[in-house]
């Protein structure tokens, strides 16, 4: 934490998470209480994360806040409930020695941005939330578990607070005290895992994921169904991950995506997520793994169209010359994150052994990237607030 | 019955049938006994139909069969399981006065056409299949119940022995004797009614219904939760149908055709008839519905992207002209079948209240028809066999 005059400040990055085994709906709308447990993968700050600056000065007139450039309205019932419960915990752990008491009357300002575009359609609540509680206990000086007050602010933020791999318990209690995430294994690991995000052309828009799953409690029929079968997932792609056992890991986290997928078609009206170019990838991922003795690539898709795909490093030179065969594109920034190793490869006429269209400019462009670790604290110069506590953008 | 020298041969057409409530999986796959009960539309056969010829003489020196002009193999196992169980009701049913046993021996000659393009993507066995076992009851003597003979060709196939209404018992017997096809009610029941077929441009090749619920019995969680539901689904459909009450009729047609949809979604690996045009038009359907006090209009997908869109016959003038607005196309013969009363509202700007792209030549073309009657024997001038008992077409 930074503090200069009358304004203590501080500046954190903190990762996006995707989800193997999906949450989908709510048992408590207000505390954010899953109906179901979920299990993620944590991805590497460097490609893509939310950075946020928490500042609080005695010369602050009000509660502002920036997101990506733009200020945004405090009246948000989640935001306000995340910050009146990072400053309750900080009354109930403060020490004489400080004054606290003073401070937590001071105006916060808030300052966050993605290192990824808005436009890609990447989920990006979930990373700011866990940044934006993460910050403000850094600068409130709280410790312990905070998973449980971002996930009032995202349900899923909660397991962005953990790096590697991570399962949001679904608890039982009522107030929500045991729904709150831990880590099943940090990203070391599992070093040879890499992700692909697939960034597809058409980011039509769609029903909001909250909405989306209220809809499927009120009227999917199939969801009991799902909530019944999840436990045993979970167990599953536990084990699958603690073995680093890919061929099952990968099946289970695409079945467990096509039934999100199913249960939301089982909406009514349906929610629809998935378009034409992300049953193509479904697809190719299929003949891929046909082609193979045992998998070696899944896919997973959220509340939108584009592909998470799951490999080993190994593999992701041909899945890489797969993809830029069989959605072909100009553009120079087209591979986007680490460094990819070359293989020569790139004459294979693929479409002998899969049968399937080409679709050229299907995808926007595609993020290399692995699991990851845990949000972090970043330098001053990091810091996206001015010393007059405004946004450096806008200087 | 037409007898001409040592020839006896008959024509009949079919109708083709829209599941609302549908088949999906099967208890047993030689005897073709379903899951669940479904319940559907026969289509009128003026629009939409398949018509057989069949034949038998003492010259004929082997079983011959040509279907849309194409001559094809005779050694398909449900053709052949078809023909062999008319030929054992026949034998148990013979009088003494005709000559049934040596013309049981004599070689047939099948030949069958469809009104409708192969091309369109509509499925026709379950129309074919009625047809020729409803030809070759005709012309080997049988009555009464054969429906349980064409579920062995193609299971939905029972439903096109009736007209209007069907429902296509499950069954609970091993050997299928109570698995057959009854009305619910005939097409004159409810004279409102009409329905749309919208056949849209992008037929891509997808897995065969067969296959496809094979798959789904095998790997679907979600499946078992949809048969416990169907039998409720079915009575109300049939209520719906008995008080014509469009708004409930619609409702449970909608969701029963998302719940197909969702459950081969949750097959692995995943089955996909859905493209992003049968999206975009539940969408509108949606749209328009929601615009309305109550539901206007319905859609039902069976394996493949063509939407069957239900309406009552006051509201199909409004609903052209929303599909000609968002589906704008030049082709004159965009619009087939029945003749559709045209309504003055060509200049709605439909976008005004419905948030939808205008997708041009999303559609082919579409098919107005309306229920229609059970099969039925046509003129001797219809046949498609010549006197040689060759196609008239190949000559």
């Amino acid at each position: 934490m930074n503090i200069q005059d009358d304004m203590e400040w501080i500046t954190c990055d903190s990762p996006v998470n995707i989800a193997v085994i999906k949450y989908w709906g709510k048992r408590d709308e207000k505390l954010i209480l899953p109906l179901n447990s979920s299990v993620s993968i944590t991805l590497n700050h460097e490609e893509l994360r939310a950075r946020t600056t928490v500042a609080i000065s005695r010369n602050f007139n009000e509660d502002k806040m920036w997101l990506n450039g733009k200020e945004q309205s405090m009246k948000n019932a989640r935001l306000q409930s995340v910050i009146s419960q990072i400053k309750r915990l900080s009354r109930k752990r403060k020490t004489d020695c400080d004054q606290l008491d003073e401070k937590l009357q001071w105006k916060l300002h808030i300052c966050s941005e993605n290192n990824f575009p808005t436009a890609a359609g990447l989920a990006s609540s979930a990373a700011g939330y866990a940044c934006l509680v993460y910050a403000l206990s850094k600068l409130y000086g709280i410790n312990g578990d905070i998973s449980k007050i971002a996930r009032l602010g995202s349900g899923s933020a909660c397991r962005s607070l953990y790096g590697g791999f991570v399962i949001w318990n679904k608890g039982e209690s009522s107030d929500g005290e045991d729904s709150k995430a831990e880590q099943i294994a940090p990203e070391t690991h599992w070093p040879e895992l890499r992700i692909l995000i697939l960034v597809v052309s058409d980011q039509t828009k769609h029903t909001g994921s909250t909405v989306g799953m209220q809809t499927t409690v009120a009227t999917s029929e199939l969801l009991q169904q799902r909530l019944q079968t999840v436990p045993q997932k979970v167990d599953k792609i536990k084990q699958a991950i603690l073995n680093k056992d890919f061929h099952s890991f990968a099946e289970i986290t695409m079945k467990d995506s096509n039934q999100l997928h199913a249960v939301c078609l089982d909406t009514y009206p349906p929610v629809s997520y998935l378009n034409d170019t992300s049953h193509h990838i479904m697809q190719l991922v299929h003949a891929i793994n046909e082609d193979n003795t045992s998998n070696m690539v899944a896919y997973s898709f959220d509340a939108g169209p584009n592909a998470f795909l799951f490999m080993q490093e190994k593999d992701v030179p041909t899945i890489i010359n797969i993809l830029r065969y069989f959605y072909p594109s100009s553009d120079p920034h087209f591979l986007r994150g680490l460094p990819v190793p070359e293989k020569d490869d790139y004459h294979v006429d693929y479409t002998t052994f899969i049968e399937l269209k080409v679709v050229p400019r299907a995808l926007k462009f595609v993020i290399y990237t692995k699991p990851g670790p845990e949000p972090s604290v970043k330098e001053t110069d990091c810091g996206l607030l001015a010393s007059d506590g405004l946004p450096k953008l806008h200087q």
